[in-house]
Formats: C-alpha cells, sequence, structure tokens
C-alpha cells in the first residue's frame, strides 16, 4: 500500500528557552544548541533519504533558519518555502519575555500550569497599544486586525493553524507534494490533534520532541495512518 | 519626487570563481569569502536604512544563500522569497565546469573572449543526454523542455531573464513593494540592458560588481532613473 509521507520539525532550541522565558510570538533566533539540533535532524533526514519539493515555516525566525539548515544540508536550498504567521508559536498575551520562575512566583504555580496546559485558557492579554505595535510590525500588518491575537489558548491556536493545514498545505500535499513543515511545540500540537482527532483532554499530555523530525503517514487516501520520531 | 528603489544584487565569489572554473548553471555554494561579501553588503543595506518586503533569487545556491546571508542580518528572515531558474546565471552549455585557462588553451583565446564577450555567439552545446539529464533535475524538471537551454548566449540569457522581470517582478514593484534581487552577472547585465536600454554592442563592456548592491532608482511613474553601487 501506498504510503504518503509528510514530515513535521520543531525548531531547534532558542536564546529564550534557555535563557526560560516565555516566547511565543516574540521573534528570538536559534541558540547554538538549537543550530546544532537543526542540523542532527537534518543529518536524520539525509540518512533515510528524505528530500523535499515544497516547505512550510512560521513568520518567526527560529523555525525559518532550522528549515534553512536542513535544506542547505540537503542540497534542496532552492525549494519553495512559505512563510505563515498561522504555523507561529501560541501567542503567550502578557506573559512573553517574562521568566517563567518569576511567573510562577507572582501568580502561583496552579494558575501558570493552567495557562501552559488547559486547552481553553488563554493567558494574560497584552494591551490595546501593544497589539496595535504588532499590528504594525509588517509581517503581520496585512492581517485583519479583529483576528490578530491579544493572547491564545491552544484551542485559539488550532483554530489558526487549522485553515492553512485545510487551505493551504494539505492540498499540496494531496498532489503527492513532499513536503516538510517546520513550526512550534504548540502549532504542530494543533496541527496532531486534528489528524489525530485527540481530545481536549488527552492533547494536554502531548509534548512535541525537538531536535527529532516526525514523520507522518498518510494512506493512499490521504488519511493519517501514524506518526513517530526518527531518532536514529 | 518620489522615488522608488529596487536592489540587485550580485552573489558573493563562489568557490568555482575561486578555482577559475567556468560555472553558469553548476550549483556550486559560496566560497568563505563570498559569505564575507554577502555580510558586508548586508551592513552596507543596513547603514543606509534599507529593509525590504519581497525577495527574489535564482535556484542557485550561491544566489540563494547570498539572499538569506542579507536578509538574516536585516533581521528580516521572515520575507517571502521567490525562487526562479529565470534569474539564473548563463548556461555555459559544454564548458561548464571547465578550468578557464584550459578552454583558452584548447579553443584559444579569441574563441574564448568571443564565447564570454558577444551578444549572440553562445559557446558550445551540451550533449542531448546532458540536457536530459538537467530536465530530470526536480528544480527544473515543471519546464518545457524546448525551453530549457543547451548552452546560453547573453541574447538567450536576456530572452528568459526579461518575461520574468515584466510579468512577475516588475508588477509587483510597480505596487510599491520594496524589493531586493540577488542573481548572477549575466542575469543582472540582462536586466540592466533592458532597463538602461543599453544597446546589443555596449552591454558588452559592462561588468557587474561582486559584494556592492545595486540599487536602482525609477520615477514616480516607475521609469527608470538610475543605478549606482552602495559602497560605503
Amino acid at each position: 500500500m501506498k504510503v504518503y509521507k509528510l514530515v513535521l520539525m520543531r525548531h531547534g532550541e532558542s536564546i529564550w528557552n534557555e535563557l526560560n522565558k516565555f516566547t511565543g510570538w516574540h521573534d528570538v533566533d536559534l541558540s547554538n544548541r538549537g543550530v546544532q539540533e537543526s542540523l542532527k535532524a537534518a543529518k536524520l533526514l539525509k540518512k533515510h533519504g528524505f528530500y523535499f519539493d515544497y516547505a512550510y515555516s512560521s513568520v518567526l525566525k527560529r523555525s525559518i533558519h532550522t528549515l534553512w539548515n536542513i535544506i542547505k544540508f540537503l542540497d534542496q536550498s532552492w525549494i519553495p518555502v512559505k512563510k505563515s504567521w498561522r504555523l507561529n508559536e501560541r501567542h503567550y498575551g502578557a506573559l512573553e519575555g517574562l521568566n517563567k520562575d518569576d511567573v510562577i512566583q507572582k501568580y502561583g504555580n496552579d494558575k501558570v500550569q493552567q495557562w501552559r496546559r488547559s486547552f481553553n485558557i488563554a493567558p494574560p492579554k497584552i494591551s490595546y497599544l501593544e497589539k496595535k505595535k504588532l499590528a504594525h510590525d509588517s509581517r503581520y500588518n496585512n492581517i485583519n486586525f479583529d483576528i490578530l491575537p491579544y493572547c491564545e489558548s491552544l484551542k485559539l491556536t488550532t483554530q489558526r493553524v487549522l485553515p492553512y493545514w485545510l487551505n493551504e498545505i494539505f492540498p499540496r500535499f494531496q498532489k503527492n507534494t513532499k513536503i516538510i513543515i517546520v513550526a512550534h511545540g504548540n502549532s504542530l500540537r494543533a496541527l496532531i490533534k486534528y489528524l489525530n482527532n485527540i481530545n481536549d483532554i488527552d492533547i494536554l499530555n502531548l509534548n512535541i520532541a525537538t531536535g527529532f523530525p516526525i514523520i507522518y503517514e498518510f494512506n493512499s487516501e490521504f488519511k493519517p495512518i501514524q506518526y513517530y520520531y526518527l531518532k536514529q
């Protein structure tokens, strides 16, 4: 039976992962370790004979540079790359830029765990002025102001990732295009929740590992079968 | 008077520039010096306040990686990048991969100068089998076989660059989009020949320097005014 493989990849470690800060849409680059992770993933993909016709990333540089490192290593820098805000990390609202331990100290561990690990509950919003500033960023200024988030729960993240999968990526994948998506912990969770039909509770226990490509297999009718990490 | 600025950039030195080989469509990467040149250009662009909404490159990695280095330095990795074979270097036919001195020894200096510096005369063709192989490369396999070259004169290069300028880049530029094009000596010559209305003789004396961005100014009706290198 013909199996179609989609490759998903979480970006390598960023400078703020290292600093234990809430990052979200804040645009920080890969750490040295993150660069190494992206190259390790590229080597695994090469070893298993993967190559691509088309690539997607978010508009955040930790995802873009992870992708560049991978396609450069595979000698495929020339493939089309489409970048979309819809693949961005979950927007962490007013928590972005704050140290996770400081936030726990201020709001208590329960509250923070709720923000981090619930499906519906969004963290504190950014202010209207901060959202105005975000809307002014040229990578977001062609997006309807009402659609841009003040903050996002995983549910809200899912709601903006899914249309991009359904309208843009999946139709291309169905043409037997070999695709890699380099995105973020929560945008990939949103996608896997949909593909695996995971309920709102169980999804909270799904963590996406960094550094290893995820191979998502679809059957000949492009129904999801299973996914696994490429680890060696 | 409103002036619109287009930025053109020749890729930095490649490994084969270093080895004095005819390169053309052969896909070699930047040399260390080439990487440094791309970063120098990026610094100049930053110093002069340039930023971009959209970027173009060829499908050859020396142009793509030059562009990546520039937009990464400008903190604009997220802008859309479109890569087209129509911006590729001139196809040097059967000369590709050969050392320039060896070719001079074999064919004589006059002949080689004619190939390198005439407008109409193309170098020796690759074989049909070699063209079949080229057409099999996934970056070229959606191009009509008859359109793919066996070799190119500067005239033939111009004939495939121009439609891309007229149908793709220029319409976008006319919407006041800030554009950078990173391409090759001969694809940029082809473009400048058209924009400056340079005749078939004079164009042979136009050499595009590497390492310095070219700023091309257009008036409020998007007619070309002048171009200059950004050198300091």
